[in-house]
This record gives structure tokens, C-alpha cells and sequence, in this order.
């Protein structure tokens, strides 16, 4: 079969821009589980949208942090990971890069380790001037039976 | 301890490469998750072959459509992901593609999560003219207890 | 929103080096998982250190091959994947790489699958003169609570 130079992604989805991608997921995912809600705040942008799996939608960093605030009791005494896989990114047509993946969140108390029900998540990732990313929204569905 | 050009892995394994990989996976296990069997065949080879861990096996995609297709009532009603990780890639001779990689299978039915067993595959990825990866065989193994 | 060179991550975790340390990890966790403790010992520098999440420390690849053994028992019968996630690189003043990441052990034993609790690593990698990658250093920790 004659080698092509044509890929499977987006020639503008480059191993960098995927590595960026996963460093920016590794550290926004350790400021969660550290229950750092302003760290975690701060990587979205000022307007950054969230819409949960259960409906809920905060708009705004300021938002975002009364509503982490308010669930912080379920995570007293709960080590959490959110753990993310098969990301896809493509370039969206404003320049954001829209970025989807699955996650699991581990959860140990005591001695075992339990998982919540596992979700898929779509963001949309933006530059600030300085070049760094962040989201600037984020849609959170619960995974469901496949239809057919 | 000095600085040298060679790496772990081949030259050829560039982060381009590995990213392409990922992501070709990524959009495979949305369709088989999904339950998009046509969609999922349309990922391998015309005689695509596949090894089951029971030992079934398929060659081509009628045959893998209809097993699939048979399979369907266990995915009623449950949300399955696939996960992918460790993916090991080396250049074959012929110049495809062998790609290894752990795999836990994740189910939603109800409140809970559960996992089937682990398993290991091994898989043969060649370029179709236009240069977009394909699947020409898959080796499912069960995950067993090392030897020693 | 202006594009812009800069990066989340330093200029010199480039994609390629993200996926060969992937790749590294990949081939270590399959021989960990094999029970081939004296491959697993090969992957460290001679003089690797390893500090265990129950306070344990080994020193060269002697202590942690006679540890290793020790633990054995344990691993008859039980098929063992240990999966890592959200690697994060950065470049170390001596040159050397420092990588953090998320790891849960998965076991099937009989006919299903349980997990340890999670844990988090911070590994130091080094090059061998050769080029290939070695670790020099690991701390595993367990995953505990946030604090607030």
C-alpha cells in the first residue's frame, strides 16, 4: 500500500498541539482533585461556561466557584481522580480548538476505590494573549446506551 | 550524564505520529461505543481480520457486522466505554503499522459502573491510498496472570 | 483572540518527547504486569531509588529485585495492569525530566476486576549514554483527600 502524506488528522492537529493539549488536561485535572477550586477557576477564561451532566450551568469563574463551593462537603474525606481518555481535537473555525474525551472519576474512601458513571465531555479551548490555554466552555454528558 | 539524539523509540515514532494514533482510536471506539457497527467496520480493512478472546474470529467486515449485529441485545439498555492505554507503536517491515495497548471496558447500566475483565491487544494499521488509517487485523487477548 | 507562540507547556516538551516517554512507560508497565522483575529493574539506572506509598524504600536494582520477590506471592494467579495518566514533563535544572502521574492498578482475579486505591508518582528520568531512558527516581503516594 504506496505511503501517502495524508493523515488521519487535521494536518494543524500536531503531536505538540496534542501533548499541549494532555499537559493542559494533567494540570487543570490536579487542581481539581486538590479541591483548589480557585486554581481550577483560573483555568477558564473570565466568561468560561460549564454545563453538567445533571443540567446545572455556571457561567463565569465566579459562578463556578460558588457552585464547586457549595458541593465541597461531598469530597471531605474522598480522595477524587478524574481520569481522561481518547481525546479528539480539531481546529474550529474561529481559531478555539474544540476538544473531546472521555472521563472516569476514581474516588477512594476508607479502602476501596468506587467510580462514578462514566461521562464524555466537549470543551472548547482558547488562547489568552500570552499564548497559554484555557476553556472557555464545557459540556458534561452522562455516557448513554448506544441507540439503535 | 550527556545529551545524545538517540531515543527510546525509533525515529519514526514521532509525536505526529503517536497523536495520529490516538486519535484514530478515538473516533474508532465513539462508533463502536455508540453501537455503530457500519460505521466501526468502515475503520478496517475490507478483509480486516479479528481475533476475539474467546476465539471467535472474523475476516472482513460482512463477517464482522454480523457478529456484531449478534452481539447487540448484551448492549441494550447499557453504556459501554472503551479504554485505551500504553499504546506501544513499531514500523513493520512492510511498512505498516503494529500498535499494542491495554484496554478495560467500562459499563453504565443503572446507577453503577462496572468492568469486564482486562485484555491486551495487538493490531496491524496500514494506510489506505488516501493516507487515512485503517485496521487490517486485531489479536484481543485476556489480560492473565504473569509467569513465573 | 490573537494566535500566539507561546505554549502551556515549555517549548522543549515537545510532542515527540511526550510520546517517547509514553512509549518508555508503556514497555516498563508491560514487563511490571509480566512479573519480569529483572526487566523492570533494567529500566532503572543502577542506582534507581524507589520510595513505596507504605513508607518502603529501595536503593539499586539489587534491593528492588529482592523486594520485588518478595512480593510475589501475591501476584500468583491475579493478572495485573497497572495504567498511568495525566503525564505531566517538565525539564529539570540538571537535565534530567521530571514526570508526575496518575496510576490505578487494575486486577482480575477469577472472573472480575478490582482495583488498589489510586496513587500519584513523581518519577525522575534520565538518559543513559546510549540515549535510551531510564528512571532514576520514584515516589509513589497514595491519592488522599483534597485539603480545604
Amino acid at each position: 500500500m504506496a505511503q501517502s502524506q495524508h493523515r488521519t488528522v487535521p494536518d494543524e492537529v500536531t503531536g505538540d498541539l496534542y501533548a499541549e493539549i494532555q499537559t493542559f488536561y494533567a494540570r487543570q485535572m490536579r487542581r481539581a482533585d486538590a479541591l483548589d477550586i480557585e486554581g481550577f477557576a483560573d483555568t477558564f477564561t473570565p466568561d468560561g461556561e460549564v454545563v453538567h451532566a445533571d443540567g446545572g450551568r455556571t457561567r463565569g469563574r465566579d459562578e463556578m466557584v460558588a457552585a464547586m463551593r457549595a458541593r465541597l462537603p461531598r469530597y471531605q474525606g474522598v480522595a477524587t481522580q478524574h481520569w481522561f481518555g481518547h481525546l479528539l481535537v480539531e481546529r474550529l473555525a474561529d481559531g478555539a480548538l474544540g476538544v473531546s474525551y472521555y472521563t472516569l472519576v476514581a474516588q477512594s474512601e476508607g479502602g476501596g476505590l468506587s467510580f462514578q458513571p462514566a461521562y464524555t465531555v466537549d470543551d472548547v479551548l482558547v488562547r489568552e494573549p500570552g499564548g497559554a490555554l484555557l476553556t472557555r466552555s464545557r459540556i458534561i454528558r452522562r455516557n448513554t446506551p448506544g441507540q439503535r
